[in-house]
């Protein structure tokens, strides 16, 4: 193991971070409140990256796959242990493992949240919990990748590690270039966001929060009933919609912006994606159309609550929880296959659950006509075998975790629907899950050790569990390299 | 498709059933019930049988996989049918469609039952229920194939569509004999528990019909209370030993006792089994201790229920449902994973866990040290590629068929976790779930579409998945051949 070359990487992402920590130092400035957390936390986070500069001033050689997932994990673990302490040093969570539970939630855009109430907290530190979820939605290294000079070689395998999806598209030669483009669209749509929601009358600190709510498919609010605090429509059709666009492949907004093509819009995964969607508003809509007096009332919480669950995002309007169990448990399911690959949301991601379907398909075929070929193929594309071993694997992996948490957190003794569903919610990423953890619950009944084991299911579930698995079985393997 | 052979395979099983029709018919004679119910439907099956003889008299050609896999899945359906006669008949459930769901749960050894009461319903019909475990455990085919003079290439695909599990043994070079020798050994153990039983004080009625539910591992019972209505220590620890030794791979008790080898003891899969049980009957015990007033008291019930719900039989000393998360939660996931392949027993099995633990292993170990050359192998021998592609094909079949069966049911409007766990319940063959579907409740509660459902579940599970989607299937590529 390379330890130098991870020390310089975990350096300069301390280093981001007291960059990044400067901005909600300045909101707090902004409405007199109390700096004095951000300012310690700043100091802090400049230590630590002198401290792990030094070790990693000369570093040399290559950075392998195994260096790269290791890199990605830690850097993820360091600056969620620095980033929860704001919230300890303003009293806004004063113990520090629910605050380090808060702040994974964040940058994994999770948006489970120990909180209560959210409207008493701090401006300041609620836009770090908010910012948090726009910085970790494209991920940290690609963040550090856009913004520091780094070698192509090295970017390509820690992308490989953070960026979500089976499938990994070589947009652009250059691993910098990429990283650049994929920032600047989302900088721009979440930008118009902004616009859009300062038009349907939000304050700049609310059409903020939320942008970088949405943009990350975070779900963290600023109002203690979520997206529904605005009571409007007009904002539930905003949100909703971007949550959708989100949620998308960022690939396609480069194959159709930048390339100005059209072959985007012939994903497969897309075309899955838009059809569960559909499929799943005008279901649940039906199905609560009596809670809200007809159909097309229904429309409107049915569209934002599925786009926000596909997402992952977790923002409501509605306590779904109350809703009748066809439409509960369709969100469930929803909330195990998340959104697209290459998107900010999580989920198991709609592009394996394609390839999944194929698959089998193709399975079933050649076991009824043992002579056959039949090759899977996505978007005309065949799929490598590797690739569909790959994704079993990882679907295996995901079941085993799930249920492995769903056991170690039984023990506390709550129903099975709220321990299950605490699990799924931060596994995929999405926030609320359902019962005591529903969008009028929150996460604070777990004890601290159970938020440890769901802090971890926070980033298996954002870093697609690989990363994390190496970095736990690079000590049983470490002596071997 | 030759229809020709199937049809004369279909007919056989008539004649067979109609033979099997008598034994019950017997006890309603000697309880002296009414007989007629059961002289009605042994008429209908000897018509039925004829009626197939005719087209499928002069059948030739081979037996090819697909129509193995087809007559397995149309076996079944027809035994069905005409099995759930009895119920209808002697008015023990007047609707037709809730006999049916009776009876597959019987021949599946499921033992999920619509019953409210069995004590009132007459003996004769009691019988049938609960030989239909014994019939179903080791497969019906199996049976044909042990009385019947068959072909041996025909015999091959049969037996593989019908023995769970994902390796099949070849045991003898004969099928035939095969099949006799592993029936000896079903039979054997069983009169050895009704013997012990009958030590125990219960009735030769009692001993016969519980051990039938032991070894199919189906669990219906003759008490409302089920095993628990004997109150008797000796009885809970014969039935629960019996049930945990139904639950092992039939392939070990042939190495051992016919072969006289030691060698079927070092099975991996046998290690984990014993493993499983032994720390989920320890940590229920210590989890439901202030229930009992002790450990060592409550071990009493843990390994009962433990050793029931693993091996899938479905019994019950207890009112698990009323235990605590940890035990609920355990019991459920014991319920996904099931017993040993090649035993009478639901489930995934515990071979198909091994197999995909060691995969999973083997891809962690791949993707950090690229270059390492990893094997897969199951006691000592490689697994093929294939066998392991099969295994995770398998394990996302029935995960997708359990949640869609979920998503149907969740229509109703039950609470999740009844309709979670009558889904689990059936596609697993185990009987009780939880809450509404737990040990004092019963599937009455669902429609007539929603049996229809949970039927087709518990085919699926007992004939693990393809033989069932073939039958659909061929719909779908008939005309190809």
């Amino acid at each position: 193991m390379n330890y130098r070359i991870i020390s310089s990487i975990l350096s300069r992402i301390l280093a981001i971070e007291a960059g990044l920590l400067l901005l909600p130092l300045a909101v707090a400035g902004i409405y007199r409140e109390n700096v004095l957390p951000f300012v310690w936390t700043v100091a802090l986070c400049l230590a630590g990256a002198v401290a792990l500069y030094l070790p990693g001033r000369k570093h040399t050689g290559a950075l392998h796959p195994r260096e790269g997932f290791v890199s990605v994990a830690l850097s993820w673990l360091v600056i969620s242990l620095f980033g929860a302490l704001p919230f300890v040093f303003s009293g806004a969570i004063p113990n520090y493992i629910s605050a380090l539970f808060e702040i994974i939630s964040g940058f994994t855009t999770t948006g489970a949240s120990v909180l209560p109430e959210v409207e008493p907290v701090p401006k300041g530190v609620l836009f770090w919990r908010s910012f948090s979820h726009f910085v970790g939605g494209m991920g940290v290294l690609v963040f550090m990748m856009a913004v520091l000079p780094t070698d192509d070689e090295h970017s390509m395998h820690l992308l490989r590690a953070e960026v979500p999806g089976p499938v990994k598209g070589k947009l652009v030669p250059k691993m910098r270039d990429t990283a650049r483009v994929l920032y600047v669209i989302y900088l721009v749509m979440t930008l118009v966001e902004v616009v859009l929601l300062l038009v349907g009358g939000l304050s700049l600190f609310d059409a903020l929060t939320t942008a970088f709510g949405t943009a990350g498919t975070g779900g963290f609010g600023v109002r203690n009933a979520s997206i529904g605090a605005y009571d409007s429509a007009y904002v539930d059709i905003v949100v909703g919609v971007f949550m959708m666009l989100f949620g998308i492949n960022f690939n396609l907004y480069y194959i159709v912006l930048v390339k100005r093509s059209l072959k985007g819009l012939k994903s497969q995964e897309l075309g899955v994606y838009l059809l569960v969607i559909a499929a799943s508003t005008v279901t649940i809509a039906l199905n609560i159309a009596h809670l809200y007096g007809g159909v097309l009332h229904a429309l409107r919480y049915s569209f934002f609550q599925v786009s926000s669950i596909i997402t992952t995002t977790g923002f409501a309007t509605a306590d779904f929880d109350l809703w009748p169990s066809y439409s509960r448990g369709l969100l469930v399911l929803l909330m195990l296959m998340g959104a697209c690959a290459g998107s900010t949301g999580g989920g198991t991601k709609v592009a394996r659950l394609v390839i999944l379907g194929k698959a089998i398909w193709s399975e079933i075929k050649k076991m009824l006509f043992p002579r056959s070929v039949s090759r899977v193929s996505l978007d005309g594309e065949p799929l490598e075998a590797d690739a569909i071993h790959n994704t079993m694997v990882f679907y295996m992996l995901y079941t085993l975790i799930a249920l492995g948490a769903f056991l170690l957190l039984s023990v506390e003794g709550f129903d099975l629907e709220t321990t299950f569903t605490s699990v799924i919610s931060c596994l995929s990423n999405i926030g609320p899950g359902l019962a005591l953890v529903g969008p009028t619950g929150n996460f604070s009944i777990w004890s601290g050790a159970s938020k440890l084991v769901l802090s971890l299911c926070m980033l298996l579930g954002r870093l697609e569990i690989f990363p994390v698995i190496t970095l736990f079985a690079s000590g049983v393997w470490g002596r071997k390299s």
